[in-house]
């Protein structure tokens, strides 16, 4: 079982994607935590040659190259292996941040990005949570936390607008994985759906 | 006009893309001579990425991404722009070294080179000098100037041998653009036979 945690910046999706790892693993399941770009020591070394320095010196295609490499790097390295071992995969972000940053925000790449994925990764998700919720408190959070490495999240209240709508279009065209959680609530009740969407999906 | 020079290691083909640059500036002519893996300071970070390090720590599938990535910026930073002000770009390797490496030797990935390519670089040079040369000669060579970064020259002879049919299998199936040349001559002999058919395609 393969599940990944999507949703716009400051949307909680890292902390609830904790939370559910925590919450398998207490009910003796085996589970990995992991997340995009990165995940693997091959993918991190890519995540920091995007993410740091001049935020301007990638073009959205050779930054969309770069991060299906990571991916690539990614899933052969941890995700397959631990699918094959029979482990619960728990991925903060993967292909459908892609679709929406370098295929609709930063780029106009989407058909790329679906081009490339079937060619070099050929993996989607069994279960995907987009935590949906409001931009500008998205944001807010986001801003509460930011880092030198979060250049994506400083595109402001517009983009967010955008990337809401998109993730949930996104939601549409993928509906059997889907699973939209409304992000506006307090977090342990966000965690009690997903936890419990997630277990009727593994029963 | 885009030349590319191709060949085994050892082949001579950056001496002679040397030369060949020297000779048509001299006559007055506007050249940018650049190389892959590499030539734009984005692919030089990619390049140095994939080649320093555990050779191991990449797949032949991972490997295929990053080159196209680095290609990709190289395209858009030099390559692009210097044709499009008229000037002659002459470039050490190119899609065809991946044809050959990715596709052939490291990996079984034509199919997916040539998607790639098509999808995110879809330019091939005008003009391609193979040079083709005994791998025995080639190695030999090769050899003399090895550096930590050549990984890929450090093969052997079953290797190089299976590149030159590949290679010489690649000039058929691209006829149009290639120009074999035969490598074992002297290597002013060499420069003179290629700047001929150089001046031939600038006409």
């Amino acid at each position: 079982m393969f599940i990944t945690f999507e949703g716009i910046d400051g949307s909680g999706k890292s902390t609830q994607a904790r939370r559910l790892a925590a919450a398998l693993e207490a009910e003796g399941r085996p589970v990995v935590l992991t997340r995009e770009p990165g995940g693997s020591p091959g993918a991190e070394e890519i995540r920091r040659l995007v993410l740091e320095g001049d935020p301007a010196r990638w073009s959205a295609a050779t930054e969309l190259l770069l991060f299906t490499a990571a991916r690539r790097d990614h899933l052969e390295r941890l995700i397959a292996p631990a699918l094959a071992e029979g482990k619960i995969v728990i991925c903060d972000r993967f292909v459908d941040s892609t679709r929406m940053y370098q295929g609709l925000s930063r780029g106009d790449l989407r058909a790329e990005v679906d081009a490339l994925h079937r060619l070099m990764i050929g993996r989607e998700a069994d279960l995907t949570f987009l935590i949906d919720i409001d931009p500008a408190v998205g944001l807010a959070r986001a801003k509460g936390r930011q880092t030198a490495e979060e250049r994506f999240e400083d595109f402001g209240l517009g983009l967010q607008e955008q990337m809401r709508a998109g993730f949930l279009a996104l939601a549409q065209e993928f509906a059997p994985r889907f699973c939209v959680i409304d992000g506006a609530r307090a977090p342990d009740a966000v965690a009690a759906s997903i936890l419990a969407r997630a277990r009727e999906a593994l029963a």
